[in-house]
């Protein structure tokens, strides 16, 4: 049984790796930190984990494998030892996601606290990135926005389909602003309203477009295509769940219907537990709580364009989840231990 | 492994049976049927379900076990024969809860399917009535109102701490109302909106009146008190979800304060894994997802009332929940068997 | 035209008032203030009163009519000079409803801070207290919830059929929390999800209390009955609305049926504008936006109650509405004016 | 006072139209028809629209000017003999939207009822076609999709700056779908949940490409571009609003930021009472019962794109609201009129 740590369980990511660890068969939470609530039971804190018997430390006590939920920079700060340690960790934030410490810098307005580990982060993309994942001890799980327009675009993009004009237009729940206050999830202003942010730029655009990129064919080639991606988040009145629609030009005589895509997407992620290619536009309803991604891909032929959605659940899939599948690859195990309960539907 | 069979898989307490029973370590669900999807595969129907590879029949296979999510009537025809032939069922359908056969016919507009049959049935409160259902074959699941509403008041009226003037005043989500389409449960009706209905009586009350009757002390004595309930049930804006405000005179002396009553609830619920008695009032988002119930009785010691707060999630303890606690228990497995996962939240 | 100020236009009830008097044939909004935004337009603090070319003040301006929307103890600090030079107002805040300043200090933790004004205040609930509000010059209006109770009460107790042990359990949508920010009021917190507070005494409970004792038959006996009212709020996932169930034991042969009762209550409410007495139980979307008030009186005839239900949007008719019907009553301006649009349904 | 009829007032547009013209200072509604309720009196129908005294008949009495609510075919059906007998109208439905009698068969599977008016017909969205607006008697109110989209691209359109490679992705609430009901509109499946859908084709995209087509300069060349236009709608859990978000390649030299594009903007919308631009990026609740529609155009500079978003509400803006001003117009009153109430937020 692994001993599994949580670095701040007192936000909506940490809360919900400690539900999913619950009935994890071969994992056992056994130590929990949050320093504005370090002292207090954890079933004070979170009533649903009531069932837990735990407290929150100002630390993280010995355990065999770790989890943070810090914000970034805090991050990479408090996971630094532990990886010098040995001790294979998970980090929710995106201080590992970034390879490039200055682009790091221009995104997360400081130096990267950490620069000298960033070569021995995997990107935790698991289905994309699994032997990278396998090999590592310090794995950065992906932003919630680029596990699901990675998701959605990766198989076209290494099958050589599409042009690299990408459009990708992003729908969340407020749940991935987090737990901490502010007007703009305040009940009475995110109900009965849907809005456009980080137009100007969004965190997880670096993130998409580094993975694209190094994803692209010939993608070492001095020519090879820089993908232009343009990526607009929305956040919708709802708690959970993210859907993406990615649009993007088909390179000529691709593919020539939505049968077609759908056929060649299945073949790439053909014994997948974690995604399913579907017939029927998805919808985040039939992932919420769960591990799934579901991507539906289809043709514009009219304009010859190819079009995919895919959906989530934000903090499985999006986060909990995701770490937890990384953890199972790291150590070992099957995959899908833990995860393999359906959505909660309705 | 027991084999389940879940008969009109199709509506949400069928889906929600079905989404339960895939984690449930010791039952494995292997029929499923449902007359106007038969044929379907379930992934079809419910894409969440999408890892079961069963496919709807007409009628159920050879099972060791029976679920009937049936509308009432229908149910009980269905289970006749296979109660008749010794499978042990648990039905979700009101059908077998109230044990007068006039009594039923009052209230659903029709005589009872199957009269003979109900002296054999329990009612599956499994807190409220653990013995009966264990030795039984036949168990009836309880209505979502009358389980949230039995288990806020059971510890006060088996205690003799109050009076027979009872009020009780629910709020549901709109997955109660089913899957069958109403202007009701229309979203743009439903949603930013709350009423109230039943107001001339609502078919969860006989069962409710049926229940608290048997539970108050001297219940047999010719002049024992006939609780006179008043029950208001209220549709809200949001999916899943029960919470109910019981309301009732205190007896003179019997006791002064929340936390007072807490204790005497938190006596009366010890032991059990899916009853908590809580110190702050609690919200349906905490038990979302599982089998949880939460209570939370106070005091208004200006009135000398006794208030009592409690949440479910009606799919779940108000009814998929509750029936498989129920099976657990009819077949001597551990009643927490499958159904530990934490709530979902947020 | 009648020149109004809204001193803290900043909060929801502020912003409503704004929005209603846009459309006032005989008012019109000319000055607004709100410190923390004191300099700013009052299209960049809502856009939607983006058609006011305003902008926020420390202080109000020269105006005939004033609006407080600030906070309790705050107002009647701010509103004491323009009372003692003349100006008629009507505090949204709580600081005149109750009549006795030991009470206001016991629930606003507090002493009162203008106790020589209480008794030249009137209690703003028109449809009960007409007479008195058109002849004072500072009227406070009533708390959502006591509006939507006490509408809902008054002809039962004024016309006697009613005995005092009344129960009031009332849903409010997250906007009658305000716009400060709180994590209850989070959307990810609030959204799927009921709870109720205030349970050990909500600081509407007092101002419920004093004026059903005061509309109570026979009164100023000194035997007279104390309305017992145990008063429970609760609140669900929607942005606007109050719906109030109310419950108290009928009088013997006092009425015997629901079209009775109605009959009772169309008849108390006769000529009322805003105020209507409803066949069917009716929603909180039936009056979104508008200043009606919906009342659906109903005998449970089994256990001889009156059940009382009522909506109305919390910050029409529940604060900005009601205090623009009390300054047309107190301005001898049609009590209508400028509040006739119908609800935004759906 | 323009006496006005609406034909088939039941659905939610023709609810809209009755709420907007109930405080119209020039127009009175006095004949509303609808068939299945028929007989019935308007304020039974739609409780909130209980204070206007109309009964719902067959057919539409003797008024001055007409809006149709009706389903596609069947307006157009009904129309027809009101525009011979040269009474003005507007028609909500999809009829007169399509100049080519052959795209709206391909579009709507049936030849079109009344090809010889279409013609006659103006599109109806007067910001952009004002002339023809006010000379037609028959004039084809938008869609609501269309409505957003339009007025998102126009501005970009009309003044050359954008290539015509066209993505539109928007967000509707769930009124869109209107008051028929259907699995993906019920409550529990709606809500919590966001899905796309279309996306083999909507019948407002030939809406959208005829009317870009139309106003691209030089439209009228032989080489002239057609607008190559992907449409993909989704469906978010609110009652009310659009907001799309549009995407386009700049040309080359055309506009390097945001503020130059919203300059742009600015002088195309100078003077219109109805369409604002603003600077931070809108959200639909700030248009809610209101007939504005806010635009927000910038510019991502690393792709060298466009990026508009505009936001409606779906049945003032994109239905009711925009149909009034259309009467209005044709009617040479004041375009504003009846329509200057603001947003109801929150």
């Amino acid at each position: 049984m692994v001993r599994v740590g949580i670095i701040n369980v007192t936000g909506y990511a940490g809360a919900e790796l400690a539900r999913l660890l619950y009935v994890h068969p071969e994992a056992r939470l056994t130590s929990v930190s949050g320093r504005s609530a370090a002292g207090k039971p954890l079933a004070e804190v979170f009533p649903h984990l009531a069932s837990y018997d735990l407290t929150l430390g100002e630390e993280i006590g010995d355990v065999d494998f770790v989890f943070s939920a810090l914000p970034h920079a805090a991050s990479a700060e408090a996971l630094a030892p532990l990886v010098q340690a040995g001790v294979p960790v998970v980090d929710i934030s995106a201080d590992f996601r970034l390879r490039d410490p200055e682009e790091y810098a221009r995104w997360y307005g400081a130096p990267h606290p950490a620069p000298d580990l960033l070569e021995r982060a995997a990107y935790g993309l698991t289905e994309l990135n699994r032997e990278a994942v396998r090999a590592s001890r310090l794995v950065a799980n992906p932003g919630c926005y680029p596990e699901s327009a990675l998701l959605a675009l990766a198989p076209a993009v290494k099958e050589g389909i599409i042009a690299p004009d990408v459009i990708i237009d992003s729908k969340s729940g407020v749940s991935g602003a987090g737990r901490t206050l502010g007007l703009a999830f305040h009940f009475a202003e995110a109900n009965e309203s849907v809005s456009a942010y980080g137009l100007t730029g969004h965190r997880h655009l670096p993130e998409i477009v580094q993975e694209l990129t190094a994803m692209w064919p010939a993608a070492e080639a001095p020519e090879a295509p820089r993908p232009k991606v343009t990526f607009t988040p929305h956040l919708i009145p709802m708690t959970r769940g993210i859907l993406s629609t990615c649009y993007a030009p088909l390179l000529p005589g691709a593919v020539h219907s939505g049968e077609q895509a759908r056929e060649l997407y299945r073949e790439f992620y053909r014994g997948e537990p974690f995604v399913r290619v579907v017939d029927s536009p998805p919808a985040t309803k039939q992932v919420a709580g769960s591990n799934m991604c579901l991507v539906h891909p289809t043709v514009d032929a009219r304009t010859e364009r190819l079009v995919v959605v895919s959906v989530i659940d934000n903090l499985v899939k999006g986060a909990a989840g995701q770490a937890i599948q990384n953890m199972n690859a790291m150590l070992g195990l099957e995959e899908t231990s833990g995860l393999e309960m359906p959505a909660v539907y309705p």
